[in-house]
């Protein structure tokens, strides 16, 4: 049984505004300042499991060439790239379709290009060990992580019985962001896991599951052209007709064969600069001195990033965010970081659609 | 009687770091988005009183490429380079023996090259009526502006008696940067005005108080070669035999024909963020947003400059600076401000001279 991964990689990242921009997101940044791309980081994690020739990456087809560039080797037929954003269904729909074209036994490992995994060796496992579990029958599996604080920009994972297989538990509920009293609750009791993005099935039992689940998504790409010298022609009509939706809400919190696997990763999501902030390591004064020179006076708990050779001379901010890129500073208060979404549309709305 | 500008153009204005730096300071800057440096709206400020080809820029000779960049029109003989940092008394004793060469009867305008002054038809009035006044006999004219508020980083003036000429009185005392209490006292006497640093005299007369009040810097250049052929041989070995030592310091504050015209020229030194803050006009929520596009929240009493096409956003920030260059981010508080010297040497010893 051949497997494959789909690296799923044309969301956004508006939340690391100013350096994630729509014409270049987080996942196209070398974020760490390593000489290495959060896609080729996560493409080259998967490597040992999957081999080069069956990686997919499925990216915004304005993304294409940031793609080839970052990603040189990987041939042409294994870049899908999307006519219009519609969250996750509906790529992942695709990526399925795609790939039982290829190879009717396939199973796959799905999962986002942005994230930081820092325990190689136990994603390596995880994933074999998963894969092993969907390639034995009609199952759904994500990977659950330990939650270490109640945070509620995650979606929970309540755990359910066991599979048989060690670690691996049947999916008794899913909950999408929930109030901080409510993932305080969660994360006591020890029955709850952060939903990391990362899913792993076979071809046909992922569309199965979108036939019964998100008929929707389903009928939009059920009998397309696939073949190598149809599939672009009829995913510029059909892929758009999709509604736009998340795997998690269109299928996973619907199905009754999803499962979790619990892992230890050393795993985030850097979904915000809070949660780059959080995984940092911190100087004396409790700061983040991301990529850059710092020199700070009376400073505290704030992060420093900038993009490029540059210095910063700080004196008495508590707990902020300061972020410069080539376009645009942003100088924000940690604790408001939620609103950053905003503070971006606000800024496309005045300033205009370049420094986003 | 033929009158000559020596304009002063060889400081480095570390005060206004990061945007001035010791390889382009304050003076070669465009500080305003205006299209026009500094040096250059001193230059054409002058020009309607002092003909162009009696205009002398002394600077640094790091600076000469930038001088001939900014000022085209102006003839190489008119350029004098300083082969080493002396404060301003050499550079002033140096440019009268080079005018006194070409003409012994010239008189001379003699002004800091980063001044910002916004009522121009009286500042040619100001310098019409102080030539003639140092014209017409043996004395020393300062420019003196009526104080707006305590400031302890100027000079202070004490006028005494009428000169016969209006608004032309002698001085009878300097007081360099006052304590606060003794400014505040300056302030409300009304006889005191900030020295602002604009020098009228003849050639002869300028050197004949050198003579008498800095031996030390006028034996320096005594006797010196002053023709076409002789003067840059002769500068390179004496000038960096004089000590270093301002005009004030070395002549207006010993010289007993000392007088202060007394002018209201809506001017800045623009001797710090501070003082660019405070000539600005200020936002709704009193920022001040320099030459950059805003998005502001709870942000008061706040300076934002920005060098290139770049917006900030900023939320929170009570009483600070933040000026963007491209080698380095400042976020300082506007009270500290006065540290900024300290903050630029440590700069310079933890990240090196390029920085500074």
């Amino acid at each position: 049984m051949a497997r494959y991964c789909v690296i799923m990689c044309g969301g956004v990242g508006s939340r690391f505004w100013p350096f994630s921009r729509s014409e270049k997101p987080k996942q196209f940044l070398d974020f760490f300042g390593s000489g290495t791309t959060l896609l080729q980081a996560t493409y080259e994690r998967v490597k040992p499991v999957v081999s080069p020739e069956r990686i997919v990456v499925v990216t915004n087809k304005e993304y294409a060439g940031l793609v080839k560039e970052q990603l040189p080797e990987i041939k042409e037929e294994n870049i899908l790239l999307e006519p219009a954003r519609r969250n996750t269904a509906p790529c992942i729909c695709w990526a399925a379709h795609h790939i039982l074209e290829r190879d009717p036994e396939a199973s796959i490992v799905t999962l986002p290009s942005d994230q930081l995994v820092l325990k190689e060796a136990a994603f390596h496992k995880a994933l074999e060990k998963g894969l092993e579990f969907v390639e034995g029958g009609d199952r759904l599996l994500t990977l659950g992580i330990r939650p270490t604080s109640p945070h509620t920009g995650y979606g929970y994972i309540q755990r359910g019985e066991p599979s048989g297989t060690d670690e691996i538990l049947k999916v008794k509920s899913f909950t999408e962001k929930p109030t901080a009293d409510v993932a305080e609750l969660f994360l006591n009791s020890g029955e709850f896991f952060w939903n990391a993005g990362i899913f792993l099935w076979t071809a046909r039992n992922i569309l199965k599951a979108f036939d019964k689940c998100a008929p929707q998504v389903a009928t939009v790409f059920a009998d397309g052209d696939y073949t190598a010298a149809g599939e672009r022609g009829f995913i510029e009509k059909a892929f758009p007709m999709s509604p736009s939706i998340s795997i998690d809400y269109a299928v996973m919190e619907k199905a009754d064969n999803v499962y979790v696997e619990t892992v230890d990763l050393g795993w985030s999501d850097l979904g915000s600069w809070k949660a780059l902030f959080d995984i940092s390591p911190k100087g004396a004064e409790g700061n983040v001195s991301q990529n850059c020179r710092l020199l700070s006076t009376d400073c505290r708990g704030t992060l420093f990033a900038v993009q490029g050779d540059k210095i910063i001379v700080a004196d008495g901010l508590k707990d902020y965010i300061v972020a410069d890129s080539e376009k645009a500073l942003l100088i924000y208060p940690i604790a408001k970081e939620q609103d950053l979404r905003h503070v971006v549309n606000e800024v496309k709305n005045r300033f205009g659609e370049e420094f986003v």
